[in-house]
């Protein structure tokens, strides 16, 4: 089916568009009061996240209110692990809690790489649903977790600064974290598979914890599981769009950009014009305004989407994001404020040339 | 009064020296058993900062047990803010707190740059009361915060992760936390010129939030003020080598060694070897192992070491130290096999041309 707004889809080609496109990572969340409305309906986080209906609902509340160039999924990284049996509880104000987490090389052995079509069913009738309700006006991202991210969060069992559990296992049982990981590829590779047979029009890898790691290490144990699952996304579905992101990876962009995928997300850390230099018309980029940004008045806000737009240059391969997800203290106001700016200022870099 | 063992100024100075030097940021700290009986001796760790006996005390502790390259001033980087009047305490599981957090132009503007021989003075006994007790046996290295840092510090009242309050200033009263920034150049100036009239070999800036903002503001905020205290370092003292630290800064190096300062700290996300190739010789590197490979069994903490000394190369300019702060649960031997590591494999890369 043929969309109405391609705009997103075409940046991540780096074809030709009129306009940068624009959405932001969390679009759908607490920030926005009808979010918070339809949450209190379903009760918790995870009641929500396993409501194909209400993920549908709120997934298009932001597409409602201020017109975006693409919609993603609404769900939760940590869906994969919940799937792997690890027990997922959101408590609040202390984040995600697995009630099982990963120590031993028997449990890692045990884990079995889920079947998305019935272990996470929820989520693609959720992908299903959105799709349809989309109804062909802008394309629907699928997401899921890297493989280093997800296994931070199953080896210590909840969010972490440090990762000393997960870092003494790379360090000291640096096969069994593979073992792991080389699961983890298979089970995400799988899921976005499932979520493009649902009707996802492109794909993303929210990298949160790569940053954390050495470049050694990085390469190991963050960018060559990320590597797997691109390389099976391409053979099995080569004309969907994949973006790589790892936050604080700007050093990494590089390496990143050989992967095969198409687009690469860069926090608000690394100055767009470099970081084209360093991919080298390779892929196409996403960002990167500082999302604490949005707390500034519009005319501060203009200006800096102005410096963002200015930092990528002109062409296309530039989709307008934050460089990290909407905080919940954002005023709503403020975002429309960033997404109209871009929609005013961005015409003049895809001038024909 | 020359050092019986110089080969930490050495390196900074990027002379000759027989092996690479080591010592570890925090040192002195909590996974030792004898500053946790010194601690416990003084109450909180705040009355600890201020009596400078102890001070001594916990410098001199982890010299006593692995015999390190330089000793490191025991204080905190809150004293400044501390003596400009915002009431800082410590909250147990919480960390620092201010009493009057600083959020308006009139607070900032009453600010006044403390006096270190009176406002901090405890801090100057401290420096000259460790001074005599190493009794020139090894340097000693006095440092501060950054003023950037500070600055977070003292407008979110606490320990952040997003800054709010902060980067809100930032983006809508710049000429504001530009004249804070000032304020603070100008105490952590002054304070780092006491610190070397008492005795400091070597001065550290530790800028640990400076890695939080895109390379403009990083430019504007954190270098800049930075540049400034190390040029007037540089006028009074230009013999006293100044090493900044910017946490997750990787990706500054470069413009961090046009500052004037002999030697930057670099963390474990950047591999030595690029760091080298951006400074390109105008500084000494000190760093950079991953603080929880001490986690990591022994012979992989030897392994760790080796990968990091052939990262820098061959050469003098290297100081190796962790990446970070070392963490309160690392077991001692650990730290023992790190430093024993440095000292064995390090020689082969000081080896006369």
């Amino acid at each position: 089916m043929s969309l109405r707004n391609d705009r997103f889809l075409r940046a991540l080609r780096r074809q030709p568009v009129d306009r940068t496109p624009v959405w932001m990572m969390r679009q759908a969340g607490r920030y926005l009061p009808e979010y918070r409305a339809t949450r209190a309906r379903a009760g918790d986080f995870l009641s929500l996240c396993k409501n194909p209906e209400l993920c549908c609902e709120v997934t298009l509340q932001p597409l409602t209110r201020f017109g975006l160039d693409a919609a993603i999924l609404f769900s939760d990284i940590l869906t994969v692990p919940d799937a792997m049996g690890l027990g997922l509880r959101f408590v609040e104000g202390e984040g995600p809690v697995f009630d099982r987490p990963l120590r031993t090389a028997a449990a890692i052995e045990a884990l079995a790489v889920p079947d998305p079509e019935t272990e996470l069913r929820y989520v693609m009738d959720a992908v299903g649903t959105i799709k349809s309700a989309l109804q062909g006006s802008v394309p629907l991202i699928g997401f899921a977790g890297s493989p280093w991210t997800l296994a931070t969060y199953m080896i210590e069992g909840a969010s972490s600064r440090e990762f000393a559990h997960t870092k003494k296992m790379m360090f000291d049982e640096p096969a069994l974290l593979d073992a792991l990981l080389a699961k983890l590829s298979d089970a995400v590779a799988l899921y976005l598979q499932a979520q493009i047979a649902r009707g996802a029009d492109a794909v993303m890898v929210f990298d949160t914890w790569g940053g954390a790691l050495s470049p050694a290490a990085y390469e190991r144990c963050s960018l060559a599981p990320m590597r797997r699952i691109v390389e099976r996304l391409k053979a099995s579905a080569p004309a969907i769009p994949v973006i790589l992101f790892t936050k604080n990876g700007g050093q990494h962009l590089g390496k990143m950009a050989d992967s095969g995928c198409d687009a690469l997300g860069v926090d608000w850390t690394t100055d767009l014009r470099d970081a084209r230099e360093r991919v080298g018309g390779r892929v196409a980029l996403q960002g990167n305004l500082d999302p604490l940004c949005l707390l500034a008045r519009p005319e501060r806000i203009r200006e800096e989407v102005a410096r963002v737009l200015d930092s990528y240059g002109a062409g296309s391969g530039h989709v307008f994001n934050l460089g990290h997800g909407i905080l919940p203290q954002t005023p709503p106001d403020n975002a429309a404020a960033m997404i109209e700016a871009v929609r005013t200022l961005s015409p003049r870099y895809h001038q024909a040339p």
